[in-house]
């Protein structure tokens, strides 16, 4: 039989690089969130840091710009000891015209030990992974609208934290679900989790009608989305990719699809709502939710430091 | 009894946000001058470094940019081992819509152990301090035209360490005091350690005369406001802020209140020569007085290290 | 007799500042690559660290912006377990009007102990060099066209790596010679390590005759230049900094002058080739070239760390 393998895994089927929740194992998203678990504690400590990456070398290459993700991943980092460097990729050399893969070349030769990797194109962390040396690690820090694999297994971390029954749940994605790589990481976990009801809440424009072939329940009406739901994940409407005549603007959008305490109702009434960040209030949520006791979207951003902690020193410690 | 507790201070009347120097008792501030000189010696070693702050996190958030503050902060920080993430604010979520509460929110929520805040609104670091995690420290960087209580300390710093005896001191402070923070937290603090006179120098639009209310000797003569002085405090003339046909051009500054080594003649003969940097050489101070040997300017740069690294600690050994 | 003391030694004859290859002494250049070659193992171990310059601050002053470079020194720093500190120089006090000589003052000040400086011209780390205070050890990395000296012993130490007997060897530089201060650097050091025949390769217009004046055979016939070579270097076209009708195009120039390997046919069999880097695919050298079995453009990458260590824990050892 001829089969490709997975570019995350080694040949033991241990977790190398981190490119995309779709195709990982269900033990392997367990492993990461029963680690991660351990790291909670860590942070709570008076002295944050473990000496697991330590002397490591781990660059922070963000072709697109988020200081947001970038500082969680640096944080991460030096809580395991390990060295960061923050390249200003937009100023570097690719700016000269060098080739993506000639820079990354030239990164690993400078023995790096980890690549967390932000590009505009799906895809350019799989280019990465594939061509960097052997002991250079790839985690994919969001890639176009493919993936943002650390912030899908946050989630999966907030979820099982609060809901700990995968295989009872009912998680409805609600907003701008076709611009959105969280909305497809989250998707590829929670069916490897094995939940049994994932809904893809939206307008026609932005959820479209082919996530059914992922076994997803795609719902064109609010209250059918949310109903009796256990969890509601609200999207960030991405304005600044929105264009045309055919997307809602923001105001009508809210007036359908934003989630108020009214449309909050309809769900079960221990339903925890959680958002990527950062929110647009009055948009996508009321304040009143965002701030409200069912909102875990702070809690979401603590579990995060340990997720991303928990997938790089799983990875450092499995070779190619 | 009705009464706000000063923000800075948890019940026990210990720092544990530095926003002003306003309000705060003689013994807080004169506990940071004794902190900061057992850390002069550190800066001394060969090895520049103390655990005290090891595992903690310290964010520099400058909403405002300023190389020259967040570098002084981060080796400070780094002195006492603490990790320093620097925010490229500007750039960051608040470039998207995100509101400044919902970004120290999230930034809590990543278990920051202090922020390190410049901002251009005066109070934005008050705001902070009262909307952020009870365990976070927020230390103001520099609040638009409010105050830059650090920079306050360090100038009291220099100040003992040449002249003990603040009871004893006449100290003219020379230019652009209207829109200078850093003339705000001067006569806050010589008022705090009982300097019996402080004198506000400069021309009518520089120099308001509600001053006065401050206990200040208000001086719109350059020989009168300088004579006998023991301290003298020049300001950088903000020629960005600068605008309008009250002002004088920079040049008729400095003829008038430039410090030259003829006007300093008339200051006491052992006086000090002080400035926040960066100077504008022939404008607010002549490069003879600046580089001569009254001037006591770099010593503030190299006390200025130790004063952060001072309050820094202080307010991270003490809970809200 | 009257002799002006090389700025880079002290009176004892040791590394003090690296600012130009020019006037070393054969010894001080053996040392740094003799202690490089121990730092290589530093980076293949597991712990990357070593403590040799822990607590000390290392302030990266890129006036010229160089993300690869500036990448590299950090990295070094950080192994020899220096704490970094990256200033944005050009939104710093010099864009408030501060001169260059008064910002080094004011970082020396704040007890810096090594200076990394890029700068667009000649001799901005000599000048950082003879101001700052004596605690502080410049090192250039690269000034304008003059020199760029950790380039240079980074090339040596490649050559040596492959080819360890100088006294028998014919290096061939061939291209935009005489915009580069990789060249002018390589030149002084093959001259200082008793290389017996230099030769600058390319168009007249690149390869300015008085390079004669420096021993090198200057040779505007590529085949000429090549030929029985055993060490190619290949220099970085400038595109940026081309303009004027005297100067070929990208496309001329790959013509005559890209190395290709019909052209590298020409030099020994075991020649090895070199470039600094970013490249130029298809202008100065051939994809098949710079790809191929004779490049050792990456190794030119992980030896420039180990030399980087080297130099910084030389010059951080010897006192002013």
């Amino acid at each position: 039989m001829l089969m490709r393998r997975n570019p995350q895994l080694n040949a033991h089927g241990e977790l190398i690089h981190l490119l995309s929740i779709e195709g990982l194992p269900r033990e392997v998203v367990t492993q990461i969130l029963d680690t991660a678990s351990t790291f909670l504690s860590v942070s709570d400590r008076d002295v944050k840091k473990v000496p697991l990456l330590r002397g490591k070398s781990v660059f922070n290459l963000f072709f697109e710009n988020s200081t947001r993700t970038r500082t969680t991943f640096e944080i991460a980092a030096k809580r395991l000891s390990a060295d960061v460097l923050n390249l200003d990729i937009a100023r570097s050399s690719t700016a000269k015209g060098e080739s993506l893969l000639d820079t990354i070349a030239n990164l690993s030769a400078m023995q790096a030990d980890m690549f967390v990797v932000r590009h505009s194109e799906s895809g350019a962390p799989y280019l990465i992974a594939q061509h960097c040396a052997p002991h250079v690690h790839v985690v994919n820090a969001g890639d176009g609208r493919h993936a943002h694999p650390t912030q899908g297994l946050l989630d999966m971390y907030t979820i099982r934290h609060y809901k700990p029954r995968f295989q009872d749940l009912t998680v409805a994605i609600v907003g701008d679900i076709v611009h959105s790589r969280v909305a497809r990481s989250d998707i590829h976990a929670l069916t490897t989790l094995g939940v049994p009801e994932i809904r893809a809440v939206g307008p026609k424009t932005l959820v479209p009608g082919d996530l059914r072939d992922m076994g997803v329940r795609v719902c064109h009406d609010m209250s059918e989305g949310i109903r009796d739901a256990d969890v509601i994940i609200t999207l960030r409407l991405q304005n600044e990719r929105m264009s045309g005549a055919m997307l809602p603007s923001s105001g009508e959008f809210a007036k359908s699809w934003g989630l108020t305490p009214e449309k909050l109702a309809l769900a079960k009434p221990d339903a925890i709502v959680m958002h990527p960040g950062p929110i647009n209030r009055g948009v996508e949520i009321d304040s009143a939710v965002a701030d409200g006791t069912q909102s875990v979207i702070l809690p979401q951003v603590t579990f995060g430091i340990a997720v991303r902690m928990a997938v790089m020193s799983i990875i450092a410690g499995n070779s190619a």
